[in-house]
């Protein structure tokens, strides 16, 4: 899959994408990241990026035409979505990054500032995308979690055992709880059906904890997986 | 406000925290971030931070030791919290931002592999908080996403101006469209309202899109409003 960033803060990624499981896909070419700076595409000498929204109101929105520009010089591959990250999109959720992990390409906008010019979202981004409820400074973070994410689900990026574990997820129930060694630790032991042997009491229980688990913290998952 | 990561790779935070606000932030002292890796802590001369679950599963999972003993060599100040990233958590939203903006100091726990030993998050967390709905490789992109979220609320880090646009979104609303020059871009016009001048018409129209797009897009958004 290639991703391609288009982000006025490239500096931003550096370490975020050349650490742990992530650094190591990037590394077998499971996934490639492309990096390009909207500034770079500017014609005015200011290199200006952002400008006053009309009819007043605070703060600075990126121009329409940098990013554009930016987007429109890229290859395009088959399959292929540009993404705005913005908390006016869609809720990220992890069917929608088994979605996105079909694709050939993914071209993700980094908005900064107060938000970007509508042109942006209705003629050049083919989806908006939402982290979740809250403000950030700047895209580049919801960017990344995408790109970790959906880079996850490619074929060999983490051992077939761990995909499986997703199963559960996509059950609508939250995990239930997990034990290592020590058996005791100061006193708080590892529940004895874990150390039963007997797989199916242990299934039992765990489906047990993760319905309680989910009713007592997501009882809005439990009313989605009624319907 | 003091800001802890407890990780097992701190080399992921190099390039997020000195960037754009948040690194002006970092650099003006309105928050300092202290990295802390658990694997400094083991005791064994593999320094091993996981292990297998008890019970059978997939996975390794994170050792309760390195954790416990990674946040006990923490200092202490007054209004703390010990947060773990986990998607068993509470979801991050605006408000819970806002609460934790107001401690003196945020512990944050990034977990890795298929998760971390049960009696952390019983007895070492006050608190878990998931980023969302999805599967990531690790805890370290919902602290940074946590960190971000946090320090843009304390005093200094933006101006006045952009703090008071967060009131609109704590309405409940999704953002109105905004645009900013060219006005026209490729044949695509700026909404005439937004160059009338007209203070209450503009304002009139940013709501009544407000409601339309929330309307359109997030439903549930309305429904928790008319509670």
């Amino acid at each position: 899959m290639r991703i391609d960033v288009v982000t006025l803060f490239p500096e931003f990624f550096t370490s975020p994408l050349s650490t742990s499981l992530l650094g190591k896909a990037i590394a077998r070419n499971i996934a490639s990241v492309h990096l390009t700076n909207p500034r770079d595409f500017t014609t005015d000498k200011h290199h200006r990026v952002d400008d006053e929204p009309y009819g007043g109101g605070v703060g600075m929105l990126m121009k329409p035409e940098p990013l554009f520009a930016a987007v429109e010089s890229l290859p395009v591959l088959a399959r292929r979505e540009v993404i705005l990250l913005t908390p006016q999109g869609d809720r990220l959720h992890q069917n929608l990054l088994k979605e996105l992990a079909t694709y050939d390409q993914l071209v993700l906008i980094c908005g900064s500032y107060e938000g970007v010019d509508e042109r942006v979202c209705q003629h050049l981004a083919t989806r908006e995308i939402s982290l979740g409820d809250f403000v950030l400074t700047c895209g580049e973070i919801p960017a990344i979690a995408l790109i970790n994410g959906v880079v996850r689900l490619l074929p060999g990026t983490v051992g077939k055992t761990e995909s499986l574990k997703l199963e559960s997820f996509e059950s609508g129930l939250l995990d239930y709880p997990q034990y290592t060694r020590p058996q005791n630790f100061r006193g708080w032991e590892v529940p004895e059906v874990l150390l039963s042997g007997n797989h199916a009491h242990i299934a039992a229980w765990r489906e047990q904890q993760q319905r309680q688990r989910t009713s007592d913290r997501r009882p809005d998952l439990l009313d989605r997986d009624e319907l």
